[in-house]
């Protein structure tokens, strides 16, 4: 029914919008757990599970003047980033090896969306896996989901997950239950 | 990482859009074979599949004015449409006894889009998974699609699976590499 290889799932991991806060989204972390709950379940070597994270370049249009500041300050905010992205991807890594769960994970720029699916073509996952943000009738509209544009552009399968799939309990902190998964 | 109740998985069985092929559409199938080679695995014990057909009530607004031909017309009509329907789900109940997986199927009158939906709320699947047909740019302004409607409305998460994510060589008569899965 299935062959040798495992089923390779990628999922975004995108950060939280909580300012100062660097860690996973509520959506990803909820999606990540679903999956593991509800496809994985107990068949650990028959899945791969591929994080990717998007972080958008900053677009604050400072103009300086002094081209060493402006080096300096495009240094700093790329380490600035790069760790931020590690510290993020490192909670999903760490969670994968606790479990025996093959994973790999990787951090990109740009568009989500079209970054998100450029990775698909790329990487040819069996499914994708994106956590939907509980947008308003008015945004949604305007800005549209990374989840909508997916679902009808990535070249792979798409399951979409809305935030009441997963624990409402879930907060900043993680509580026991959700963490014991 | 999994309770011991198994993952209900709800998928949509449409007939194929073939004229007086009264079988399972390409996507449905396609779906079906997809889910039980990427999700379920080897994993028998840990899926639960279930089956919806819906049913699009003729609309040929014939005017017979006797109530009596109206009945019979009416009657036949619902036998013929209980019969296609009941064919169709066999094909998925007969692979899933041929597998040893647990399955359920039934059928219902109605838009599909909204009787899925519904659907999802009364019986409460993990997930839900429709094959997408390949609708033209066009015909996706006018007409939408299923599966975009569920992605946005069913009270549960939603996997998408395009046409090209399953084998190209599926044909009406299911070549004998397909049916193996």
């Amino acid at each position: 029914m299935a062959d040798g290889e495992p089923t390779r799932i990628m999922m975004g991991a995108n950060e939280s919008t909580i300012k100062g806060y660097p860690h996973a989204s509520i959506s990803s972390r909820g999606a990540f757990d679903w999956t593991l709950q509800k496809i994985v379940r107990f068949n650990i070597s028959g899945f791969k599970l591929l994080f990717l994270h998007v972080q958008v370049p900053d677009e604050d249009g400072q103009s300086l003047s002094s081209r060493c500041v402006l080096t300096t300050w495009t240094a700093y905010r790329r380490n600035r980033d790069k760790a931020r992205g590690l510290h993020l991807l490192e909670y999903f890594v760490n969670r994968c090896h606790a479990i025996g769960i093959s994973c790999e994970a990787w951090i990109k720029k740009g568009d989500p969306k079209e970054i998100i699916c450029h990775e698909v073509k790329r990487v040819q996952p069996d499914f994708l896996v994106v956590g939907r943000r509980g947008l308003g009738p008015f945004q949604r509209v305007f800005v549209g989901t990374v989840s909508e544009f997916c679902s009808k552009h990535a070249e792979c399968p798409v399951l979409t997950i809305k935030r009441p799939a997963y624990p409402r309990t879930l907060s900043m902190t993680d509580p026991p239950e959700f963490q014991a998964l």
